[in-house]
């Protein structure tokens, strides 16, 4: 299967949280490669990951990080492919701290930011999905799907547990 | 010129942020039009305007707002095109309240956050190019010069003004 | 039973927080619904519940919603029933992301928004009764005793468990 | 013409703020009185308009306080009247302490609470509207006309000024 | 023994926090009254409690609440005897609302606010101490021994436990 | 006269917030000297100020300082005279910095904060005549006649200006 | 072993956080003394401390604390020996008081501020060897080494646990 | 002159909060480059810059960034020359945004970092000095007396304007 998306996250302790992004794109059967790079520890990882994103076919890319979380941002200097940003959540700030880092770029270098934490995970691999499914209908109907299924789950009432 | 992209707004006074949504699109060749379409006074409008986006031809949607920012979350709802959600700059809060509004969305419905004010509009830009690049390589290649001119207009050293 | 008071809330996992209102409607012998409306999942629910609202019968609405909350200003934008906004504590921003979506409401479109979590879900059921008890003496009458028995139940000192 | 309304605030400082809710109330034809009442420097007063409030024929109370912002939440406390309350932006916290202390009200005690400044006084009127409107067909007309001229203000597309 | 400190406090839920500043004054010899005075709940009781305080030969006030917060702020605008405020930590926002409503009083009526919790409850206790060991030769005597004492404990090195 | 308060900050730029409390303890009758002491700069003098403090006859210090502010904590460490600090606002962080550097105190240290800026400067006037009125029953009455004066300023109703 | 490095704190209770920074100068072979020195508790140990800081050798001073946290400024304030802050978690704020009292130093008195808790502490010993190793090629090399060791240990893709 | 310390900064619009930086090593005779190496627009700069700092002789880095603010923590991954980060105060966070992403670096890449805006570029300079003292008998002199000249400027009494 081909490999659109590339899951990055800056370290082992972020895949509980990046994981989420894998179910939704298995989900809807997207095809992704995962892999720690570490903006500090492994940046020539990262440098080598950017430059080389639009040749090996890379067309969206979902990085997670949390605290200073350098790793979307530095991603999104290193190549044009779309950089979706996830903030992990984090001991002392919560994840103030990775949100504030991945969304406030400068003009020039945008990262899709999405919510802190395993939510925000989630919707990376959907955001992932429609920005593929702009041409692929396939993939689209199967994100109108899923979309469907996820409202109609919904009950009417709540109900005590 | 065909428009793929919709650039929408809570109200007029968003209009000076969003605009630099508009410049960058103009520098980089892509169409697209701009509409006010109010999550709170208008409801009526984004319904329409979510529910008929896949089939006008609209590829990427910005939406910019302030406070409570209901209306990148909202659009994001009604359709599967993707949504990039500028936080428009508050007076109270600084544009905290739209940042939250925007970002924090539930499992199901991501909006692609961008930085606070200006800086986040234009970037806004900037990412549905690259989105659209994707399957444009001329695009792709104006992208390119437009990243590779930002990098070479930085001088070496700081200048007294 | 009548039913003037519509509680609404954006997921199951609400439920929780917002039972408190329902107690407090209770104890005070007015009539009420509960639903789960997602101002996401299902906007078109969300639509419809506002729109007959008024003609529904119902004469407050309760809205309880977490992160981007977007459920109790959308409800607003589509009614001229009464809402109040019950902010739901979140994970990583504890509520104040819920609050902040809640309350900073643009002009036109207030939302009466309480205290985050189960305190401000019963607050809720006491400002919907103090709202209906305007022109329901009985219900006033029954309104100034919970209130009465709540100063009541004070002890003079603390104690030690 | 009678005076449904109560619009109260701490001082003649609050003063710009809150005449945005007698601007609505006026355009809805809804009758009110203006006090100044402050919580620490005439808690008196403050004591006898809350236990005269419902003898007095007042059936909503708007109460605009900023930083420690007590007025509104000591006013629910001495009536059942429902309290609108409208934090007023301060000077170094910019309101986030006005909004603090008047929105995190125990239970037993709601605080219909607004957006921070003049949105939120303007938006105070109109929730008292709103609640007034559910005995009087009327007002409910009047309000759904204002509620209609507002959305048929917003033009389709932003202009350059 | 003389009583010249009130402990007061919003709730029964306060104690376990405020009984850090009684046994501060155990441990000086400061006698003291400790009582629940709900602001809201109990505003008669605020009342009388601030009216009678000089007469009743109240020195110091300690008022420790959470949240909304009123008690301190509204007691410092019934007494002159000076009001000592702790600010309860609290489940969503960690007690900032408590103190944002506690510390930023309007000129007029000071609250003497110490930190968060139960160091500031404990520092209460010191602070009411210092204030009457100005006119108290011997209460001044304990107190610089208590922080002799508290100085003589720290040890030199830390210890792995 | 004598001059039983210390007035003390962190350098000559925190004079116009601190001459509030000098206005006051002019306006009630208090003598008062006014010392800069810096806590970074003029470590020893801080010292020293602390080690004479009771000798010197000193009853009350007043202490404003901004950003990390340690001067009103630190002579809170060198005397058991009741240490009253004044958060200075500063220019990024509005003062919440030393809002947070002055009532975060440890256990055994107590300093009396007051509100971030002017109203904060003022009440620390108020606050350290109401100590010294404890022991001072003409300084008691002209205190009372000054809170009588301020309740008696207020307006009933607000003005258009 | 030469000891250039002192790792002081406020408290007994900084040591679960502070060890982190012994540790890393033991794995660099950097010599090191511990010391308990409290801002407000011993001042005059933290007087001695910083006046002899030169003379008995010590190069860099690592000092953590929380809340209030005048420690590492307050030595910053006494002695050129570079001083490296860390901020310890604290339960009511986080550690955000900690970082802010810490950070926010006046022109003057630089402290050279970590990351919240026990990174920042490990930072800080990595800081020190840093800056020791300027002069010092072998602890350079040993440095470099650790720097290498760290980016080899990141695994190339995440694992499930 | 040798040039041991390299400025950089992430734009021209930095220059006016970094030039105090520059100033205080002017003043303390400590040679230094200045050069603008932006994270985002110039990688390779950054890559290079990082690459060659112990080979061209830099012994310290002090590095001021804005908002994403990442060159300080992405240089501190590029070499283990000590890097000082300065936060450059923005337009709608104020700079908290700058400090949260260079203070929060992971475990390894230590950035010194300081205060918000130009009180911070000041003590980068300073602390850049302190640094390079430790094995700079000559400079350690100049420093003290720049110290002592700072205490010494400091008036006893604060003056009218």
């Amino acid at each position: 299967m081909e490999k659109p998306v590339g899951i990055i996250m800056g370290s082992q302790s972020d895949w509980p949280t990046m994981r989420e992004a894998a179910q939704i794109l298995d989900e809807l059967g997207v095809g992704y490669e995962t892999r720690i790079v570490s903006a500090h520890r492994t940046p020539d990882r990262l440098w080598d990951y950017g430059k080389t994103a639009v040749s090996r076919g890379l067309k969206v890319i979902i990085a997670g990080a949390g605290g200073a979380a350098h790793l979307p941002g530095m991603m999104a200097s290193k190549t044009r492919v779309p950089v979706i940003g996830v903030p992990v959540q984090t001991r002392a700030l919560s994840g103030v701290d990775s949100l504030y880092s991945i969304v406030q770029m400068p003009k020039g270098f945008p990262v899709a930011t999405m919510a802190i934490g395993a939510a925000g995970a989630a919707n990376a691999g959907l955001m992932a999905a429609g920005i593929l499914a702009i041409s692929d209908p396939e993939l689209a109907g199967r994100l109108d799907k899923w979309r469907d299924a996820l409202s109609a789950s919904i009950p009417e009432e709540p109900a005590d547990e």
